[in-house]
């Protein structure tokens, strides 16, 4: 992968036979499923697990979406990459992109988190230590608007 | 059904389409989703999701197992039954029975469950009142040993 | 419902508590096996299911996506609705609106369907009884551009 | 691992944050995937995959079952093995395990295969290669009754 700086965390996923459906490939579903298995991993690197365990300060998935590329057949094994593209006010956008062993991008995709406080029940403004650690994980080329 | 009191508690369940897998039927691994389903309406029944809330008495799933009958193929609407067949010093068994909208048994099965104080962290006696709620639900011929 | 024209098709699904996560509602996953799920009755009413299996003429999911509007939290039961926004060349667009029990939005969402011919393995022009189809089912409202 | 011959076939599965449900550690029915993805493995090493996608002859999944032996918690890589531990006349019977990174089993259990002609709609003895391929994968000291 030739941009580590846009997708600075990634998980390797071995595809599961019983992902496949009916029509032969990996069901459109899972790769939420894939989605969600690295955006924890990037939440976890900026402290956003442990604040929300800890103060209850953590994120609630407002929208996601996929661009399916190219199917996906067992065996196989994914690389699920993920960074942000931007950070907005009470809000962050995750980008996706799996790519399979032959370096194949196989699906891309997208998700935005709102910051919530989970004890307040309210949306909140994401925290300056939030933003300084995607800024550090993105790297210096990131642009925070 | 002929026999309510042996599968007191039920629930009826549309079969998803991509509960189907590569094999053209519904996947193994959904059958215990179904069994889980009902099980949480059974422990609902019999006031264990209220005392875990309430002062963490509830169970953990010690074991489970499904015969499979007959394959089932979307469309179809299941009916997924259970009921106590025995209550232990720590534990009781749940059987599963699962039958399609022609009235075959498709599966069957069974699980363990065991009383856990998860505050403590520890096994415990089933209490009175879940042992009394039971045998209500189960009926005058369920013999508790 | 108040647009049964838009939103033509739909089923009810009960809630599975295992659908919940660690969050303490729905998972995001299973909104998008909520779209599939009403998305293949919707392909079975305009005879894309019959005539892909018949000869080859199915579609490929090319994207799809869902904006969370409410936690659902088991036990629930949801009205998941869809319906045609857009017929093109050789995709047409789906939109999805799921309901609780208390008629609040909970999720909307849509897909790309592109048109595939299995056999020949390509894109093909949306056939003219698929376009009808979808028109007799939208009703004389819907706008094929 | 101390018994490489009694359980021959074995893959690592990272285990997805989505897996854990409300009760904060991995849900009962994912156990049954994982068992899945590595009796997969097995069925393709014995070459019953294969034999199914050219003539036919496959397996059925008679029962399942599993004992929880431990629960769970994200993020954790779970080491799933399984091997044969009988051949019967029409069928042959899988075991399981599955090891934590500490190597604690925290789960076994075990399926019943039954060989299936699919384009016959019957089941059919063991073919001779299938034990031929198990007996040589499990080693000298596995007895075939």
């Amino acid at each position: 992968m030739s941009d580590p700086q846009a997708f600075p965390v990634a998980i390797d996923i071995p595809v599961a036979w019983g992902e496949q459906d009916l029509f032969g490939h990996v069901n459109n579903v899972v790769y939420f499923r894939y989605f969600e298995s690295v955006r924890m991993h990037f939440l976890e690197r900026i402290g956003v697990l442990r604040s929300h365990a800890g103060h209850g300060i953590g994120v609630i998935l407002a929208s996601t979406a996929c661009d399916f590329k190219k199917p996906v057949v067992w065996p196989q094994r994914l690389h699920v990459a993920t960074g942000a593209s931007r950070i907005g006010n009470t809000s962050f956008v995750l980008d996706y992109r799996i790519t399979d062993e032959q370096e194949a991008v196989v699906a891309t995709g997208s998700s935005v988190q709102v910051m919530y406080d989970y004890r307040r029940a309210e949306k909140v403004r994401v925290p300056e230590e939030v933003r300084a650690a995607i800024v550090a994980l993105q790297g210096a080329t990131f642009n925070t608007p």
